[in-house]
Formats: C-alpha cells, sequence, structure tokens
C-alpha cells in the first residue's frame, strides 16, 4: 500500500498553486454544509515520524473555522487508559455531528507500536484488527465520515530531517528517540505499517498514502481526499445503511410466554437466609474481582414495575461503594444524542476491577427507540449487530457481561401500577408514561423477544428473572452473579 | 477463524431434527420470497476434502424447486480459463436474478490450491485478495446475496473418513489425492486456509465456519445461516447503497468545453499517407500482441454522428480478423438485464493475446442509465468506483486498456444529422431517438465531464478524439493505440 503515495502526480508550482486556493476555498464551503447537515468527521493522521503530522494538521485547521473543530493527540496509553478497553479513548474522543475532530496519531499507532516494541502477541494483534474493523464500520455506518492519512516518507528522505532538524538547536527537540529508532529500523517498521494498512483498508474508511514530501503537495492531497470524502458522506447521509449477517453464535431462548412465572416465589425465611448468604459470597468475590482486574458489567432491563430498583439495590448492598457505580439511563442528552448511540455507555464504562450496573441499558435502541420512531427501522435492525460488536469489545477486554430481562405479567404490573398510585409516597414512581407503555404491551414483548434472540450471544448471555416473588427474582440475581465471577475467577 | 465452528453448540437429537423440519421449511418458503424479490443468491461452499462439500449441496437442493437454482462445479482453471481474468468464470457462473447459485468450491479452492502448490507468490496473493474483496463488495453492492460457507472438519476426523472410504470398492474413488495430500499436511493447509479465511471475512459477506462433523447438524447449521441470510437481504433489498471514496489515483483531465477543436485536421495527402503508415504498425504489433499473450480493449464512447464507427473500421482494418472481435453494445438483453450490469461485459472480455473494441461500453451506466433513469441515483453514483475496479482488474490480468471520447460540436452534429436525413443510403443512421437525445446535449455534456473526471486512471485512461475532421481522429486514434502498446510491449 506504501507505494500508493508515488502514484499521485505532483503537479507543477503554478498548478499546485491554483489547486491549493481552490481546494482551501472549497474546505471553506464544505465546513458549512458539515455543520447544516450534521455529519461528524473524524480525521485520523497517522504516519513516519518527522512526515510532519502535526504541521499538516496545523494549516489544515487554519482553513477551518475553530467552533468546528477540536484535535485530540494520542500518545501510547497511560496506565490508568490501560484500565479500559482498547477502544475506549478513541469512542470517548469522537467529534460530535456537524463537527471535525482530528486525531494526532490514533489507533494505528498504539497497534504497531505495541507490535514494534513486542508487547502484542500475534493473536492479541488479530484480536485488534478484528476490533478496529468493527469500529471503523460502526462509525461509517452511523453517519460518521471518517479519513485515514497515512504520512510517508521514504528513509533517505526521514534520515535527512533528522539530520535538519538536529542542526538547529530551535528545532533539535523536535527529533525523539522513536524517531532516531524509526529510522535505523525502517525496513522492520515498514513491514508492520504496511501489514496494519492493508489489513485495516476498507472500502467505507479506505487509507489514503500520502506523500509527504513537501509540505505543500501533502497539504494538497489532504484537502483534495478531504472535499472528496465530505462530498461523498453528504450525499450517503441520506441512506440507510445495509444490514448485516450476523455473525456471533447465539444461544436459542423462550420467548417471554414461554417463560413461566408460576411457582417462582420464596418464603421470607428462605429469602432471609439466602440474601444474607449470597450478599455475602458477592462480597467476598468482589474483593477478588477488584484484586484481579476483572471488570463487571450488569445490564438491567424489564417491564416497568418488575422491580428492577430493589433488585439493583439487594446487588449494590454486597458491593464496596468505592468499586462499582450504578447508571440510571434516561433519554440521552444533547450532546450524546449528537454522538454514536452507544457513546454514553462506552464513555460509562468502568474501569478494570469495577463494576458497572446499567439501570437500563442500550438495549433502548431496539425497545423505545424502536417503538416510539426515535431512531430509524434501519437503525434499531442494524443495532442487534452492533451491540453484540460492542458486548464483544467488553469481552475482549476481559470483562464478565451479565444481562437481565425482569420478567413480570401484565396482571402484575398493573396491581403494582394501581398499588403506586394509591399510595402517596409511592406516586412519584408511577407517570403517564408508564400508562401508556402499558398499553403498547404487546409491540414491547415482540421487540423484547427479538431482542434477546438475537443478542443472546455466550459472551454476553440473557438471563430472565421471574419477578412477580420480587424476593425470588433478587435471589437469582445474586446467584447468576455469583456463578459467572466464580467461573470468569477460578 | 476455524475455530468458529466449535462455538455452535449442537444441538440434541431430537431438538435437531425439530429445527431442521422448520428449517427445511422456511427455505421452501423462502425460495418463492426470492423469486418475487428477484434476488439473486451466491452460495460459495468451500471446505476440507472428505468435509462433503457436494453431499451438503445436494441436501440442500433437495429443499428446492429446480427451476429456481444451479450448481456450478470448478476445478483448477484449464489453459483456456487461465487466459482469462482470474475473476471471468466465476462472474460468468452468476445466478439471475431471483434464483440460487451454488459455486462447489470457487474462488477461494483457486487461491489455497495456487498457495499450497506454489504457483502464487506472495504479492500475486495481496493482489487476488484485492480483487476478492471487491468482486464480493460488488455484488452485495449490487444486491446480491453472497452466503459463504467453509466445512471444517478436524485432522482425526478428516482421516477417519478417508479410511473409511478406502474400505469398500465403491467408495475408494470418492479419495482423491488431494485429500490425502491434505490430511498429511493438515498444519500448512490449515495455516494457509484460515489466512485466507481472515483476509476475505468482511461484514457484507462474512464467513461462516460449518461445524461439519455430522451431516444433519452440518445442514442444520447451513440451513440456518441461509434462511437468516434471506432475510436480511430482503430487508435491504430496497436499500441504496453509501458510496464510497476513489482509491485510485486520478489524471486531471480537461472538460468538454475546454477541449479546442480548431485546426485539428489533416489533407487527404496527410490522411492516406499516416493511415497507411500507422495501419502496418499496427497490423505489426498486432502480432506481437498475440505472440506475448496481451489482451487489449479498446472502448468507444462520443456523441451521436461524431464518427466512432468509421474510426472503429480503420482500426479493425489493421487487425487479423482472427484475433479481435467488435462488440457493438446496444440496450442489455433480459437475461443480462437480471444480472451485475457489467456481467454482460465481463463475459465478452477478449482470450489474452486478442483485441476487443467495444463500440459504447460499460460507461452507459453513467451516461444514458444516469439521464434516461433506467438506474437509481444511487446505483450511477456508485458505477464510477465500480467501473473503475473493473478496469483495475483488466490492468491487474496484463490488459492494455485505451478509451476513446470521439468528440464533436453540436453544429457539426447538426450538419451530419441534416445530411444523413438527406441522404437516402445513410437515412438508416438516424432516428428520431438521435434527436431526442441532441436535445439533451447539455446534461449529457455534464454527465460526461463528471465520468471522464472521475474515471481517467493511469491504468486506463480516457483519450478525447478531435473528431470534426474524422481523418484527424482517426490517425489520433491509431497513434494512441500504437503508442499504448509500443510502451507494454517494450
Amino acid at each position: 500500500m506504501l507505494k500508493k503515495a508515488y502514484l499521485n502526480d505532483k503537479p507543477d508550482k503554478e498548478t499546485l498553486k491554483a489547486r491549493l486556493k481552490e481546494q482551501a476555498d472549497l474546505l471553506f464551503v464544505n465546513q458549512n454544509r458539515i455543520k447544516e447537515k450534521h455529519l461528524p468527521v473524524v480525521v485520523l493522521v497517522e504516519g513516519w515520524g518527522t512526515a510532519g503530522k502535526g504541521t499538516l494538521i496545523g494549516k489544515v485547521i487554519n482553513n477551518i473555522d475553530p467552533r468546528f473543530y477540536k484535535v485530540a493527540t494520542f500518545d501510547m496509553p497511560t496506565e490508568l487508559e490501560k484500565r479500559y478497553p482498547f477502544l475506549y479513548r478513541y469512542f470517548e474522543a469522537l467529534p460530535e455531528a456537524g463537527k471535525f475532530r482530528f486525531y494526532n496519531t490514533g489507533w494505528m499507532n498504539e497497534v504497531v507500536m505495541s507490535r514494534l516494541n513486542g508487547t502484542m502477541s500475534d493473536s492479541e494483534y488479530e484480536k485488534t484488527i478484528d476490533s478496529i474493523r468493527r469500529f471503523e464500520r460502526q462509525l461509517t455506518d452511523n453517519g460518521y465520515l471518517v479519513l485515514k492519512f497515512f504520512m510517508h516518507i521514504s528513509k533517505d528522505e526521514q534520515k535527512k530531517r533528522i539530520e535538519n532538524l538536529d542542526k538547529d538547536i530551535d528545532t533539535k527537540w523536535r527529533i525523539s528517540d522513536g524517531d532516531i529508532w524509526q529510522n535505523k529500523h525502517y525496513k522492520k517498521c515498514e513491514d508492520i505499517f504496511e501489514k496494519y494498512l492493508e489489513d485495516t483498508d476498507n472500502s467505507a474508511a479506505p487509507w489514503y498514502i500520502v506523500d509527504a514530501k513537501s509540505e505543500k503537495w501533502t497539504l494538497l492531497q489532504v484537502f483534495e481526499r478531504m472535499n472528496e470524502g465530505i462530498d461523498i458522506a453528504l450525499q450517503n447521509s441520506s441512506l440507510a445503511v445495509p444490514l448485516l449477517q450476523n455473525t456471533f453464535p447465539l444461544q436459542k431462548m423462550p420467548k417471554l410466554s414461554e417463560v413461566s412465572l408460576e411457582g417462582k416465589e420464596l418464603t421470607d425465611e428462605e429469602y432471609k437466609e439466602k440474601l444474607d448468604e449470597l450478599q455475602a459470597r458477592l462480597s467476598d468475590l468482589h474483593n477478588r474481582l477488584y484484586r484481579k482486574r476483572v471488570p463487571l458489567i450488569i445490564a438491567y432491563e424489564g417491564w416497568d414495575a418488575a422491580g428492577k430498583g430493589g433488585n439493583i439495590k439487594r446487588i449494590a448492598e454486597a458491593l464496596d461503594p468505592r468499586g462499582y457505580e450504578v447508571h440510571p439511563i434516561a433519554s440521552p442528552e444533547p450532546h450524546e444524542k449528537s454522538r454514536h448511540y452507544l457513546w454514553r455507555f462506552w464513555t460509562r464504562l468502568p474501569k478494570d476491577g469495577h463494576v458497572a450496573i446499567f439501570d437500563r441499558t442500550w438495549y433502548g435502541r431496539v425497545m423505545v427507540e424502536r417503538i416510539e420512531g426515535f431512531c430509524s427501522e434501519n437503525d434499531w435492525k442494524r443495532a442487534y449487530n452492533e451491540i453484540n460488536e460492542f458486548e464483544k469489545e467488553l469481552d475482549n477486554w476481559g470483562a464478565v457481561i451479565i444481562k437481565f430481562w425482569v420478567q413480570i405479567d401484565k396482571d402484575t404490573q398493573l396491581a403494582r401500577f394501581t398499588d403506586r398510585q394509591n399510595t402517596p409516597e409511592k406516586q412519584w414512581k408511577i407517570t403517564d408514561e408508564d400508562w401508556r407503555n402499558r398499553e403498547k404491551w404487546d409491540v414491547y414483548e415482540e421487540a423484547i423477544d427479538e431482542m434477546i434472540a438475537k443478542t443472546s450471544t455466550k459472551f454476553a448471555p440473557w438471563y430472565i428473572l421471574e419477578s412477580v416473588d420480587k424476593k425470588y427474582a433478587r435471589v437469582k440475581a445474586l446467584q447468576i452473579i455469583i456463578d459467572a465471577l466464580e467461573k470468569k475467577l477460578k
């Protein structure tokens, strides 16, 4: 792929100047089109040391209104950053709709550096490449324009630049040990770069190999790609994206109507005894989890008034408050809405060794957003796959993922709604919306059945908690969490 | 990827039976939906020797109406097949809309066998993988469902099968030398298979690794994937597909309005002299082309009455009739229309060493089909990229590709139309449609400018033939062809 850089013909000086002017003007127009059409643009700039990545970004942003862009600079991850999934910090940095985000090196740099310093095994590399492919595809599928530039210079050119920088006291500091090392091991680096570029080249977010020998010519290449990319992305922005076949093996799950709720109950004594025992065990496991740095993610979904809150409370009671967080999920805030719909969950992930409990989750995409029309049909249909991929990332990271559906029947819900309505101190718990949702029970049930059928992967299974008797559901939830943790920690 | 096979849980005998029945019924329903919705389905079956590829296909088609499917069996290419581009025979075998085509091994087998017997170098392999990725993406982008199965068995299982077949005189013949070799070099094969599977796994046409240990379980896995795939493809069938960024470097070309037609003329004497000389040289080059087995593809597009026919005639006169073919391209026949729009051009490619001259071409997609609305806006916008990819295949194959735009101005066209109308023996050459097209000159010109700007790659450049003086255009065409051939053959 690196050879591609030299396939572009550098124009003569006059033409270069004219085309640069033309492209700069076009970019100026395009930033407004981006803003208007709410297109988010990711610009990833990677390349050889001394190729001029920073300089390039500086020149490009000179042509963009400062309100419309941000630059994120990434180094190798810190100890803290290493405690999150690989993609966490790149996901977190995603631009809002209508804005540019420049990544002054990004996920490529992290991977190739880890390869070069020998800290990433072959199998880890393969896994990471899969993650990156899915990440970039999810971005483009969700309407992001992803522009990937690799700034290429030859070994000789790099050597010359290092020598020139070295001559002057004012520029000497700009040479890093890494640059010198790269130049010494140019061939080795080139092989690793080349492989990465090939492994992650894809038609929706292709690599552009920039011939970075001269600054103006570099800028022109990048301008032209950016303007072309924006043009195409704007044409695509109204299109629905094809659904993908699922590639994760799924477990067969019952439909909700097939789940028997009868006899799923405990006496008060049974409950108290079990609760004490299980909470003690969970508490102990939490310590081991912490020591072994295993992240735990518990996702709660369920009917209104099914008893999610009380269930979560019994789990939380067993946990050290310094090591867990409960995230109640309501409708997204504007800054969340203007990003990938999984962004607000990615950014709420726990550090390793910690627990995150989600009271309602990313599954809102295929339930409330589907039913209320908050996203397009294509969006929610695509989401099954995207969610499986998201959970696969968590699995790759080493997380234990447990998803609960808290199940009651329609009569039980009615009884609890009525009780809430009639009990002054519970009235805040019941709203008109709950009643409206209740009327849509059947469409919800259909959506839930589809959701459970399509997202019950081995690495992130759904569990049904029969919760007509809340005590039973609580004990069952504790038991499932304990079993999963014991399996992981043994 | 091969590990994935064992991630699917084989159900118990009873469940297996029930699910098989359910899936077979569903497939029966689905074949009619396919027919109705004109969905073409490619089913590629690859896998280990003795894994049961043929048996599987036999069992699947038992559940499909014979009018709806065909099975294509591919071996390593014959000497004749090797004279066409790699993808030629696979493209040729594509199913019509509404039908299944089973590939009893296909392009994977050809590649991995070439790797195993050492006839394909690393760089050739990389190129071929690129071709395959583009091929499969073009299929899914153009509404094909592409299902790819790899039937996986372990080394021990394969050994056992070979031994069992060997015991019986009636089945002994079914063991090939290849099967025995594979089993002896199982690890080596596995590495090559694994790499290929990873290199060609993509989200729109993912690989399904089938655990092929037992026949019924194999069939169930395939049924389930097929039904799921059909379901998704039918949901996608009404969607437009995102446009892609172009990744082939383009040459800057003038707009038609910037092409000066003045002074582009020859006297009769100049013409005669040049024509004789150039035709003789071309004739000579045709022989060398033939000996060196270089394919030559000449594409003619141009305004009505621009002089395409006469121009082609002067080229053809210089060629040995056994070594060239002229393809006049009219609107597609029904059997052509029901396949990928490039199918009728793929299947008209010359053998190597031969010449194909296309009088109108695949560029109809972005001219007449665009302007008359014979395809969707998304279709023609996507086509620039697809056409560049098609021509890249021809380039990889070693072809010389020359594309001529035969240019005249509007007044010249009027004069020639009028002359045709007024000259009895020329009247067949002019139709009402020509006059109607003339009225659309401006929209055509816009489309042509865009076409030339977006498809002038280095490997398949456009040349403008100024043809107010037809003699000039003929001599220029000859000269361009000669230059290109001399460059290639030197």
